[in-house]
């Protein structure tokens, strides 16, 4: 019997460097993860595959699966959607890989409403002073927006208590160890592993 | 504010090699654990502290304090009791540091009834023939200790449920790696840091 894959969901605060740290996790090599495929109702872009970059959906398609429940979490910005699709998920988890998500704090609480077994990974600033000047020197954006930026900031801070693990990002290699140890451990639950011990009773 | 310490729990099967992986935990000097000091009513050798060693205890003294609720566990070996002072790794816990305890399987679920908050890990044996031949080649015993030894660990590794994780002994070093990365990331459970991250909050 193949165990069951481990859901792994990766958010925290705009700018806290949630994909810079996603990516070094992925680059390792070290992590056996199955890369979850969005769905999107964007163009397809010159180069774009369907099933490999996204999932190329129309508009029509896409509100569909909202209204079916078909979709672990999603998005709308500007005129397009942006989601995950849930039967790739579980298809991958039952298959017994572990699926990796980084994504808004708002999408991983709509994943925690529908998967609440999955681990969830919330990403911290090292201090407000380096959120700050994190989120202010991204671009060339006015104080207006910047402080706006903050604001949300410091909501979704708060929003940690929803999720299993805090991991500070205060070096990126810190923050992919305690990531993967996070991972290990979990793998290492009784629950996760009973059915592994069984056989050796009753061999007994 | 200082953050409690974990209770980490090392149990499992007789002859699994808990001994052998709590001490490469403690010379690896890697980790901040108390010692946790048992206490005993056996006379005091030469060399010996109390305190240090053992605190060393009248019987009368011994079984005042079982009564009254005081020993987190205890066990009866021949003539004398051996047990874990509650008091001690209360103690010890609030001020902040972790306290590492090696016990056996009946020790390990005492514990768990007066303190289920703790990190229990459960170290199993690889596979049953290595377990039997690290039974058999312990001593000169006769075929039917070492019959009633095995039967005793079937029993034990069935305890494997009441426990948090399983970790396998294949390596002395592989499971004590596991070992310390399931306390690095018991630390990172939101909410053991969360209020680390209340001041950041505040501040912002």
């Amino acid at each position: 019997m193949t165990e069951r894959g481990i859901l792994i969901v990766l958010s925290g605060p705009s700018g806290v460097g949630k994909g810079t740290v996603r990516k070094a996790i992925f680059d390792s090599g070290e992590m056996d993860f199955a890369y979850s495929i969005s769905m999107t109702t964007r163009k397809m872009r010159a180069g774009e595959k369907d099933g490999v970059d996204y999932f190329f959906r129309s508009k029509e398609e896409f509100e569909a699966l909202i209204e079916s429940g078909g979709l672990l979490e999603y998005a709308q910005y500007v005129d397009n959607y942006y989601g995950t699709p849930l039967k790739y998920v579980e298809d991958t988890l039952n298959s017994g890989q572990d699926v990796f998500l980084e994504i808004e704090v708002n999408g991983a609480m709509q994943v925690r409403s529908k998967m609440p077994e999955g681990v969830f990974i919330f990403l911290t600033p090292p201090d407000i002073k380096e959120l700050k000047s994190r989120i202010m020197h991204r671009g060339t954006d006015e104080m207006a927006v910047v402080e706006k930026r903050l604001e949300k900031a410091v909501e979704e801070i708060k929003m940690m208590r929803y999720y299993d693990y805090a991991v500070e990002n205060d070096k990126v290699e810190n923050a992919v160890n305690k990531i993967k140890h996070i991972i290990e451990s979990e793998h290492l639950k009784v629950p996760r592993v009973v059915n592994q011990y069984r056989k050796i009773i009753e061999e007994m």
